[in-house]
């Protein structure tokens, strides 16, 4: 159990001092306290909170102090960590293990000579080709939200721009990921009027378009202003402010502009030295974060290429705190300790979930492992060939209880063997997202199966869950998908409107009357579940000799499947009786259709 | 894929009508049209809610009718299951087949033929038979809390007894589980006076002791008297009101009581029917939910004996709406289509991991999995060499950002592996502890280990978790302990403080001047940790020849590791080293350790 040393590690130079590289120094002395272990930051300051610089803006986090997660002085004093900020790793030379640094307060030029080398530089905020211009000409209005800098300058923007206009703002931000929302929502909170350009049709391009709607809706609810599938073609100063243009040929004048339109490995340096990069511009390592080039040098965080954890994609861009943190804590100990380990596979990196959770003033979204867009995409897989996937909306805790938020929840799995390959999960509030997201990741984590999470045990009291969780509910579909107990069509994949409108379809509305006077699909039969089982000739009668398949549907796609239980049970073709997956609100909300009445 | 029928199914009894009866009698609807099923519940209602009746005394909750979660008219219409409520079913004759049944409205008795029978007759408060008298005799004083009627008498009588006493009224409560727990913060809410008692030396006994500390803290700072460790004799009429008596000799004078000291299967029924119970006098059950006597007859919710899903083992009784409505679903399913499914073991039963959460005015405590009491008491498990434990506080999303809880986490693990067995989370605070109750239970049913808990990847921004979550860090600890990279002691299982007096151990402080004044413990070293390693030679120097170990602790273990880590890489004998898990926060707020200053 006593630690084995593999090589006496003596001089350890650490290229980054946020994330990976300050969870790498601190394991690293707790294995080791002769090592010489040298942190290099070029920024002011090390391991602060880079995921926390929209809540300062937005007030939130009121004092600035309180993003320092931990001081220089601490990094030293905890962990005699030789940390120096200011100062930047201008080139290596892996022949003779020294790396060239500058400080970026005098300029002076010093060598540092190591034993194994970590490259945790990061990503930086990609500026596209053609905004460059506007970036260096007037860094005063164009700006990127990457550390404490960025923030005090955008601050201080908004802080002018309100004095000088009668305390109005106007913003443009360039990108509609998550940085771009969150500092869109801390726009807002600050009282600036904030246009978001995206070039996708939809926001958030890690989730699947429909999942974003309700995001969409809600940045708009509350004054913001969103453009998509357009893209900027140009910024030009404008007075005091900046004139925005669009790929659309529109224009859009505001007092500053932030670039938001996603980030790229900082591995420049790692190029210089010849270090294999992959082809998304990251370092390319092994599964102990060594880099392929060179086994004394290691490379965590942003910087590198991952794999995902669900299907082993490689060649992965996905810049997370969490796994750059756990990236950063198997480097040291793989350096130290070599592979050898009590744990099987202690050292050895699993690749990432991006497992993610964004706030957006009254909603919440959030994802964990595999989108369908990457199913579709990356994998080519095909929905009831290869995996399925079923939606639900749910309660955040017992509806009896008051003050529960709606969740709408989509989850895709395995058609073969329904083990769970993701889940995204969009709330109607301010509770239950993260649980359900992090729920859905340890079932990933563990290579659950629907049937696991049908079984799921989770806590149940009135103000926190339900006896049937929604996690268990969507496990009772996906089971049923599988047993061909339930049969789910889609809204879009189906192309259920147009089919009901050409004729091809029965669309079986299930609902009260009271729910079908507040809006159906036209074209539909109406038939409250409660009397179905009386007028099933009513519905024979309608299919005739047509063959025609009926959908049922009802409000969030569970007495749609009793009906179509009821169908199957009563002697119409399983082959052709089905039910809409999420049913009504599951077109309303994530796919857009405005019932005409 | 479509359903195969093992045998017909025609003629269906369901006994009970509330989670388990309930979810099996829908669940059996729709895998036939064609069974008849005849559903009796002796209450007056079908599905009601029954974890919510605290809540509608307490005012949170206002509608009464929003308990009644699934109508009889409900089950009629959509499910087409002959309800009878106030109907109780007296006798079951095995060989003809048939159930003797009595209607509560008129006394008529009628027989029912079933080619199934299903038990799902729940359990009923336990009444001491000392008191038995006294709830015959005083029914108007003396409650239990299990349906909708006995909360509508205790409504009534707390308006009774303000409306005399001028708005106000006293209880006695006697049981400190959840229900006592939940009825004694309504009761609170409502204005009534109300004492606890309670048999054990600890409140909520499935926890352990130390984990419900802060509960019964909480009870008490919100006018709530608690008496522990002292039972209830008897129990006589008073004037208006009761009095109480205790073991201890005291007498508590109240308006009324309510017994809540937990409840036992309702299995007379079975047992007069020669079906075969277990040692708790619960019905004994296959994986399938059939009775080990019949194989006609199932039993399903809190009228069986379960085994727990994380050891196995049997004969438990484990009382939870999740568990039972799983259990009517798989025999529901079982005696449709018996064990055949795409799904491999998908009509078995898997154990109860006993997930459950409980909140008290501003605090919640949850739990899942094997508690260090069952590993000791039933297992006859020891510390260190069959299980492992660590202690953690945490806050509940990034410190960084307002309004985070304080959780304390108890985890328990094998020695050998490290596969998770079971956890406690408390918080101060609303948030957080049903998510991370939920993360633990997946990894229970996971059968994960502590080193998947530290490479969990959890949703993180910062109103919601931290780049490094409880959870991870809890993995983190665990897998040093594995790695003989940490080693943790226990306030209470190491005698620490005991031993510090004898001058047995040396007990090293390594927090701030400032936290070292605020208190500390009497005899402790006081060196901050960032001058450890330059005061090494004073700790050697009181370590002398001693050999005494070297007990590190700081505010709530994370510094005291560092510390541990310092003197292990320094020469320190790893034998003697170690560090107090959970730090001062687990002496102070779980162990009532209060320093004098």
């Amino acid at each position: 159990m006593i630690r084995t040393m593999v090589e006496p590690v003596k001089k350890v130079v650490i290229v980054g001092g946020v994330a990976g590289g300050a969870s790498c120094a601190a394991r690293l002395r707790r294995l080791s306290e002769s090592a010489s272990i040298v942190m290099l930051e070029r920024g002011a300051y090390a391991s602060f909170a880079n995921c926390g610089l929209p809540y300062h803006i937005s007030g939130e986090i009121d004092d600035r102090d309180d993003l320092l997660v931990v001081s220089p002085q601490v990094f030293r004093g905890r962990y005699n960590v030789d940390v120096r900020t200011n100062t930047e790793c201008v080139s290596i030379d892996r022949a003779k293990k020294t790396v060239m640094c500058k400080s970026l307060a005098d300029g002076s030029e010093f060598s540092l000579p190591y034993d194994t080398l970590v490259l945790a530089t990061g990503a930086s905020p990609f500026v596209p080709p053609n905004l460059a211009s506007a970036v260096k000409e007037f860094p005063d209005k164009v700006f990127v939200l990457r550390n404490l800098s960025d923030m005090d300058a955008i601050q201080a923007k908004i802080a002018a721009a309100m004095t000088k206009n009668n305390g109005k703002c106007t913003a443009v931000i360039v990108g509609g990921g998550y940085i771009g929302i969150e500092t869109a929502e801390a726009f807002a909170r600050r009282g600036v009027k904030t246009v978001v350009v995206e070039l996708l049709p939809q926001l958030l391009p890690p989730f699947d378009p429909e999942m974003v709607v309700p995001i969409e809706d809600e940045l708009k609810k509350n004054g913001v202003e969103v453009k998509l599938g357009t893209s900027c073609s140009g910024i030009i100063s404008h007075g005091d402010g900046i004139r925005v243009k669009l790929a659309s040929g529109e224009e859009v004048e505001a007092d500053f502009c932030l670039l938001s339109v996603g980030v790229r490995p900082e591995s420049t340096l790692a190029k210089n030295a010849s270090i294999e990069t992959g082809p998304r511009g990251g370092i390319a390592v092994n599964d102990h974060m060594q880099t392929l080039t060179d086994p004394s040098v290691y490379a965590v965080g942003d910087v590198v290429e991952v794999k995902d954890g669900v299907m082993n994609v490689e060649h992965l861009q996905i810049p997370l705190a969490g796994p750059a943190n756990r990236q950063g804590h198997i480097a040291a100990s793989h350096m130290i300790q070599g592979e050898t380990s009590v744990i099987p596979n202690d050292r050895t990196y699993r690749g990432t979930l991006g497992t993610a959770i964004l706030r957006c003033f009254g909603r919440v979204i959030g994802s964990t492992g595999c989108s369908e867009k990457f199913l579709r995409g990356q994998l080519k897989m095909e929905l009831h060939k290869d995996y399925e996937k079923v939606y639900g909306f749910f309660n955040s805790h017992a509806g009896y209880y008051p003050g529960a938020a709606r969740l709408a929840i989509k989850m895709l799995f395995t058609k073969n063997g329904g083990r769970v390959l993701g889940a995204q999960v969009v709330g109607w509030g301010h509770e239950g997202v993260d649980k359900r997201v992090d729920v859905f990741a340890m079932a990933l984590a563990g290579r659950m199966t629907v049937h696991d999470l049908e079984q799921a045990e989770l806590a149940y009291a009135p103000p926190f869950g339900s006896a049937k969780d929604p996690v268990n509910q969507l496990g009772f579909m996906a089971c049923g998908v599988l047993r061909g107990e339930q049969r789910h069509v889609f809204w879009d994949d189906d192309r259920i409107l147009q089919r009901v409108q050409a004729g091809e379809v029965i669309l079986l509305d299930v609902r009260s009357v009271s729910e079908w006077k507040r809006g159906h699909v036209d074209g539909a039969v109406h038939i409250p579940l409660e009397q179905l089982r009386d007028r099933l000739q009513e519905l024979r009668d309608v299919v005739g000799d047509t063959k025609k398949p009926v959908v049922a549907y009802c409000a969030a796609g569970f007495r749609g499947y009793i009906a179509q239980r009821i169908l199957d049970n009563s002697g119409f073709d399983t082959a052709k009786t089905s039910n809409l997956s999420g049913g009504f609100e599951a077109i309303a909300k994530l796919f857009r259709f405005a019932p005409k009445l």
